[in-house]
C-alpha cells in the first residue's frame, strides 16, 4: 500500500471509530458521555480493544483513564505520552478530545515495530474527564496523571447529589487511591492532537497548526441582588436584578471584544423566576480568556469597573466569586519544534502558529512534564455541538505529522544522549 | 366601646390573624401557601373557625374555597359576596389577598345582627387559588365560583408532575365536580378589599382608594434560538441567544416604560446552561399590562417589532407564544359608587380613583356578577415579598369603608325595589 493510501485508510479508521464512540451516550439525541458513568466504562472497553488490536498493552488506571503502552521498552524507560480525552460535554460533537486519542492510537501502531529502537517508552492515554461536565471541576483525568489530584474532590457532587466518591466506587475504583494514577517523574513529554475549536486554520486554508500556548482563563460566578417585587411596581421603584444582568452581559461583550479577548456568559438563573414577579436576584457565570494572564486580568478590570457602575445605577448589589483560575500554558519549545517539524514533514513547510482559546488536558499535564499540541482544522470552527466536523484528509495529515513529531523527538533524544 | 376603639380592636384582630395565617407555609423562611396542599387545608380550617366565631355558617366548596354566610337570609336570596384569596406566591407577604378576606370577615360580623334587614344574603369567601403558583393557571378558585372552571385544568401538573386531579383527590375533593362550586346566577355583587401593590395611595397620602378598572394583561413565552458553540468561538462567528435576550429585556424596559405601560420579565432560562458554552437558546417570559387593551396591544406591537429587528441583527430566531390574555376588567358603576360612598363615610370626601395594575379575583368573578374593589395603602408599594406591610389605622378605615359600602348597597337595593 502506498503511503497516501495507507494514510487514507488510517484516517477512515479514525473517523469510523469516532462514530462508534459517538454511539456511547447517555442521551440518544446528542452525545453525552460523563466521568464514571456506564458510557465511560463502555468507551474505555472499546478503546482497550483497539489498543490491544494495535499490539499495545492496555489497562485502566486508578482514575479511570484508559491507557496503553507500546511493548518493548524497559520498565523504567522515560515515557512519551500521546493522547487526549474520551469524555464529552452534553450534546457534544464526536471529535473534541476523541480525535486526539484515535490519532495517537494510529501513531502508536505505526511506531510499534520500531519500539525497541526508541529512546523512550511510548504510551497512549484516553483521559476520563476533561470537560468537567459531571462534577463541575475540570481536567480530573489528566490532573490525576499529573499527580495533582486533590483528595477533596471525592466529595464533589453531580447534579443528582451523587458524590465522586460514590460514583468511583460504583465504577469499580477506589476513591481513596485515585492519586495512584500519577505518572509524575516518569513522563518526559506529552503531545496532544486536538481539533482547533476555532476558524483560524480554515480561514488560512491550513490543515494543521502548532499551538504556542493555551489561553489564561478565569471563571467567575457573579450575583446581582435587587428587590423582589410584584409586576405592578412602578418603573421608578424597581430594582430589577435581571435588567442589571442584561446590561452586564452586553457590557461584557463590548469590553472584552474591544480588548481582543474572549468571554462567555453561559449560565444565568433568576429568583424567584416567576412570570409576574420582578427578579430580586440574577446569578450568572463569566468565563474570561486571553493569550496572557495580563490581558485576561486587564479585561476583567475594565469589566468589573463597568459592572460596579451599572449595578450602582440600578440600586443593585454586585457580588463576585472566582471559581477557576488558570495561567496561560506555554508549549515547551523543544516539543513545539517537534510538532512543527512533524507538520513540515507533511508538506506545510512553515506551519501556522496559533494559541488555544480553549483549555486542554495538556494544561494539567504541564504540571508534570513538558507539553505541546497539534491543532487540526475543523469545519466552521464549530465544537461542543453535534455539527463538529473534520476532513478525512486532514486527519491523515494529523497522523503523519504526529508520527513525524515523535520520530523527531526520538532523534533528538538519541543525539542528546 | 367607642367607634374608634372598636375600629382599632378590629384592625388589631385582622393583623393578628394575618400573622397566624402567615405561619401556615410550606417553607419556614418566607410564606408559601399553594392550592390543594396541607397549608391550604390548614388555612381553610383556621378561617372556618373564625367564620364560626363570627356567627357565620362556614363550609368548604367543591373547589376548596373557604366560604361563610351570615345566617338569616332566605335560602334563595340574591348574594352579595365579600372576599379575596388565601393562597400565596413563593416567599410572599402576609396581606396580599389575606387582608381582603379578614376585612370582609370583620364586616360580616358587624352586619350579622342586621342580617334579617338586608335585602340580600351576605357571604364571605377566601379563594383557594388566585396566584396560580402551583399549577400555572391563575384564579382557579374564583373561576370555579364564577362558573368558568375548565374541566381540562384537572390535567395541569405542578413542578413535581402531580396533576391537579391527583392533588384534588388527595385534598378530599372530587376533581370531576369542581365546577359545582359555581355561584353564577346567585351573585349580584362582589366587593373585594386588597392592598394596592403600588405606591400611588402612599404618595397621595391617602389610606384608601376606589378601583376604576383592572389592567388588561397578556403573558407571552418568548424563545430566541442561536447557535450552541464552544466559548473559544470568535466574536464574529457567535450567535449568542443570551446576548439577544439581554438586548430584548432592555428594549422591553425602554419601550414599555415610554408607553406608560407595565412589563415584567420574571423568567429566563438558557440552554445548555454551561459555563464555557455559548447559549444556543434563551427562553423568557413577558407580562405586559396597561389600563386598556388598546394600550397593551400597542405596546406589544412596538416591542415585537424591536425584538424581530434585534434577533435578526444577531442571526437569532424569535418565537413567541401567548400564554394568557385578559381584557381590562371595568368596575361596575353602581358598586364603584358604593365603594366611594363607603370611603367618604370614613372622612375622605373625594376618594382617590386608581386602576389596578395587578390582577385580582374580581376579574374572574366579573364573568358572573358586577364587581368593585377597595384598595388599601401598603408601605412602599411593596407586595409579593416578605416586606409587605399595612398600617393598623388604614385597616380600621378599610373595615369601616367596606361596611359602609355594603350598607349603601343595601339602601340602594331597598330603594330600587
Amino acid at each position: 500500500m502506498s503511503a497516501i493510501l495507507r494514510g487514507a485508510a488510517a484516517a477512515e479508521r479514525v473517523l469510523a471509530r469516532a462514530d462508534e464512540l459517538a454511539a456511547l451516550s447517555r442521551t440518544s439525541g446528542g452525545i453525552d458521555r460523563r466521568y464514571l458513568t456506564p458510557e465511560h466504562r463502555a468507551a474505555n472497553a472499546l478503546t482497550a480493544g483497539w489498543l490491544a488490536d494495535a499490539g499495545l498493552v492496555a489497562w485502566q488506571d486508578a482514575a479511570g483513564n484508559q491507557c496503553g503502552r507500546v511493548p518493548g521498552a524497559p520498565v523504567d524507560a522515560p515515557v512519551v505520552l500521546l493522547g487526549s480525552h474520551l469524555d464529552s460535554v452534553p450534546n457534544a460533537g464526536r471529535y473534541d478530545g476523541i480525535l486526539g486519542v484515535l490519532v495517537a492510537l494510529e501513531v502508536a501502531e505505526r511506531l510499534r515495530d520500531d519500539a525497541t529502537t526508541l529512546p523512550f517508552a511510548l504510551e497512549i492515554v484516553g483521559f476520563a474527564d476533561e470537560e468537567g461536565t459531571r462534577f463541575g471541576a475540570t481536567l480530573l483525568g489528566s490532573r490525576a496523571v499529573a499527580g495533582t489530584w486533590d483528595p477533596a474532590w471525592a466529595e464533589l457532587r453531580d447534579e443528582n447529589g451523587v458524590t465522586l466518591r460514590e460514583a468511583a466506587r460504583g465504577f469499580g475504583l477506589d476513591p481513596d487511591r485515585v492519586g495512584e494514577a500519577s505518572r509524575a517523574g516518569e513522563l518526559v513529554a506529552y503531545l496532544e492532537a486536538h481539533i482547533e475549536q476555532g476558524p483560524r486554520l480554515e480561514r488560512a486554508d491550513r490543515a494543521l497548526g502548532v499551538v504556542t500556548r493555551i489561553a489564561a482563563a478565569e471563571r467567575r460566578l457573579l450575583t446581582l441582588r435587587g428587590e423582589t417585587r410584584h409586576g405592578a411596581t412602578p418603573w421608578d421603584m424597581r430594582h430589577d436584578a435581571l435588567l442589571g444582568f442584561a446590561e452586564a452581559d452586553l457590557a461584557i461583550e463590548r469590553i472584552v471584544r474591544d480588548a481582543g479577548a474572549y468571554a462567555t456568559v453561559g449560565h444565568v438563573a433568576v429568583q424567584p423566576d416567576a412570570v409576574n414577579v420582578i427578579p430580586g436576584l440574577a446569578e450568572f457565570s463569566l468565563d474570561l480568556r486571553d493569550a496572557t494572564e495580563e490581558g485576561r486580568d486587564a479585561a476583567w478590570e475594565l469589566v468589573h469597573a463597568e459592572l460596579v457602575g451599572l449595578a450602582d445605577a440600578r440600586g443593585l448589589r454586585l457580588d463576585v466569586a472566582s471559581t477557576h483560575r488558570a495561567d496561560a500554558c506555554i508549549a515547551d519549545p523543544r516539543l513545539r519544534n517537534a510538532i512543527a517539524t512533524g507538520i513540515a514533514a507533511t508538506g506545510d513547510a512553515e506551519p501556522m502558529e496559533l494559541f488555544s482559546v480553549a483549555g486542554h488536558d495538556a494544561m494539567a499535564i504541564a504540571a508534570a512534564a513538558p507539553v505541546a499540541m497539534l491543532f487540526v482544522r475543523c469545519a466552521g470552527g464549530i465544537s461542543h455541538a453535534p455539527e463538529e466536523s473534520v476532513r478525512a484528509d486532514d486527519v491523515a495529515l494529523a497522523i503523519d505529522a504526529l508520527e513525524a513529531a515523535v520520530r523527531d523527538l526520538a532523534r533528538g533524544a538519541a543525539s542528546a544522549s
